[in-house]
């Protein structure tokens, strides 16, 4: 073979994956696309594109379509690509303390069937929650009148500090455990290939496939929830990080010995923003015979509506809460400099905590640099777009390991 | 050309380089390296190598020389790739409140000369700050009897907020100006192309081309002088944020409301930790007598010797100060996970500041991840390895333009 003329071998790139594996993800990502698009947006020549989209036809991972977008009335028709969706269907699911959301997709990431469970909304054991999960699994199977042999990988998210390259769970509010391999315990609890990452991660996931990342190279999403997750796109792709347990905004210090986080530490930031933070302080604000032995989220109900009555205590939770949200916004800009942030979690509905006065706070508090500000958006979406996106994070560990010939 | 089978084109990667000027970066890190282990350390295919590296030859960007570490006293000498030196001269200048520093370095970054200036260290106007610049870089120049003509590049390194990509100073604390464009003024004023960035990533530059970097992917550094700040290298590359004006970790806030920070803004970590925040609080534990209308150089130096001599409230400056550092390092681990932080600045002389009981506060405050803790050196590096990190960026911004085909 003469030199400079064999095919292009997989490289390790940017943020970690090879040429053939972004062919394969732009094609996701746009639905239809010509090859010739397709070496555009990778600044790659066509010829490196028409080579590496033969290997992936030849996986099985790609099709030819007619480019119904281009189809002119004259001549032959133009070839689109898509993704064959008869590769195999996946599962999402988005594990939290008090409901479990599946959803079975395509390999396209095209949405099938979905199911639910609720749960007690109480820390548990890693066993408890994978007997759960194994229930709403089977539960969405029955839906689709699939088994779970017909399932070529599940991805779960959960909040915590979960490490998607080593399949490990480090720490997380909804379990008791520590320290344990959550990928092959599931694995062998399911018999079913599993990726495993943080909720804030696969909900950027989500925005990256499915929402407004499939125009966007570069942007950040912050998550409120039970904790305070990020999650960072650069260049079309996830990083998480040198390695795979970094973007924990929740967690940086904002003060110093300040309130105390459910991680253990002080001073984190969702130890001023996340569900608990709130929680703790309603029951001073309102009357004590409705804060007793109420659940967190009627709690939570309870902080907001009496806040929109007038009750200044309760506001002014929420008013400190949103200044802490726009001091952590602030620090996101100025240590990323992304052109947008996309706020998510089921919070978003408390609009005291993402008001006109939060972004305007936030400007202040991110470095003048006499441009543009930052543009953010709030995505208030449901659980099953998190679901979406643990879906999103199966599909990319199937093309990882086909485009990196590990299957 | 059949279809698969033609030359590379540049494409633009993970953190934004052409596959070409990597093989240029790869060499020029290695001094002196065969086209294998080029292809072995990008995961590139050899036969990819040879066509690009042919490409770097043709530009006489690098040249052919024997391989002396690997040659035998049979047979045909092995032939390595190393850096043409005759490619060009240029210049690194490091720009601070006391002293500019300057670095002549030949096309393989080996320093040729050297020089520096001793300025008043007040805030001035960027003009007379160009004017000190070009009295440096003329200095140097004679020294090497060489003439401005001769240079091919010139890289300035300076504290603040300055955008690499679009050559403009946003802020700096040595300034009375804002928001001009210093590239085109520098280039105006000395009629060489230049290249502009602040200090902490030219001193990261440094790291990765001529320290600990050139054999690490993914690393952090920190610097504390008269600001904080920070270079982050992913995946053997400068990352400077989606936009060129990220990575202010000195900026952002780890106390709201807290202490006012030189950037006009309150609580940002800077303010806790650089020169300055030192030196306001000295006057109050230092003898009335010393402290008056002391340079804030000598200041600071007398602070430190009153902690060492036992003084509580000096010491209780320098205590604080390293707390505040622990939580901005715990902040940098939690948020990006680097195996490695390079601590580096003047400031490291201070050992109070970078003690044992710095590092284990960091990792207190840092998250439980079960595995070994981060590693932390401390570079005490002179100006004049920051010189040489703003001729690396020289280096890299002529490198960018004729491996993409800009010049």
């Amino acid at each position: 073979m003469p030199a400079g003329c064999g095919p292009i071998r997989p490289e390790t790139e940017g943020v970690g994956t090879s040429l053939r594996h972004r062919v394969f993800e732009s094609v996701r990502a746009a639905g239809q696309i010509s090859r010739i698009d397709v070496a555009k947006q990778l600044k790659v020549s066509p010829a490196s594109i028409t080579a590496l989209v033969g290997e992936l036809l030849e996986l099985g991972l790609l099709r030819e379509c007619t480019d119904t977008a281009r189809s002119t009335t004259r001549g032959r028709p133009p070839v689109a690509l898509a993704v064959q969706p008869d590769a195999g269907y996946v599962v999402g699911i988005k594990l939290a303390r008090a409901q479990h959301t599946a959803l079975l997709v395509d390999a396209a990431g095209k949405p099938l069937a979905q199911a639910s469970l609720s749960c007690q909304p109480r820390r548990r054991s890693l066993d408890q929650v994978l007997v759960e999960t194994g229930e709403v699994l089977d539960a969405l199977l029955q839906q689709a009148n699939l088994a779970r042999a017909d399932i070529a990988c599940i991805g779960l998210g959960l909040p915590g500090m979960i490490d998607h390259a080593a399949g490990q769970m480090v720490w997380s509010p909804l379990l008791t455990d520590l320290d344990k391999p959550l990928r092959t315990m599931a694995e062998d609890a399911f018999g079913v290939p599993v990726a495993v990452d943080n909720d804030a991660n696969i909900v950027t996931l989500a925005e990256l496939w499915f929402g407004k990342g499939r125009a966007m190279a570069d942007f950040a999403v912050v998550t409120v929830e039970e904790g305070v997750g990020m999650g960072l796109v650069i260049n079309h792709r996830l990083y998480r990080g040198a390695g795979s347990l970094g973007m924990e905004i929740g967690h940086t210090k904002v003060q110093m010995d300040g309130a105390l986080c459910q991680c253990g530490q002080r001073g984190c930031l969702e130890a001023y923003i996340a569900d608990y933070a709130l929680v703790r302080e309603a029951s001073t604000a309102l009357d004590p015979t409705d804060a007793t032995g109420t659940a967190p989220d009627v709690m939570l109900q309870q902080l907001f509506e009496q806040a929109k009555a007038g009750n200044e205590a309760a506001r002014g939770i929420f008013r400190r809460a949103g200044r802490f949200l726009a001091l952590g916004l602030a620090n996101v800009v100025n240590m990323f400099d992304p052109p947008l942030i996309i706020l998510a979690g089921a919070r978003m509905q408390y609009d005291y905590l993402y008001a006109d006065d939060v972004l305007t706070e936030m400007h202040a508090l991110a470095l003048n640099r006499g441009a543009a500000p930052q543009k953010v958006e709030t995505h208030a979406w449901g659980d099953l777009m998190w679901a979406h996106g643990a879906a999103a994070l199966a599909l990319s560990d199937i093309a990882d390991a086909m485009a990196e010939g590990r299957a």
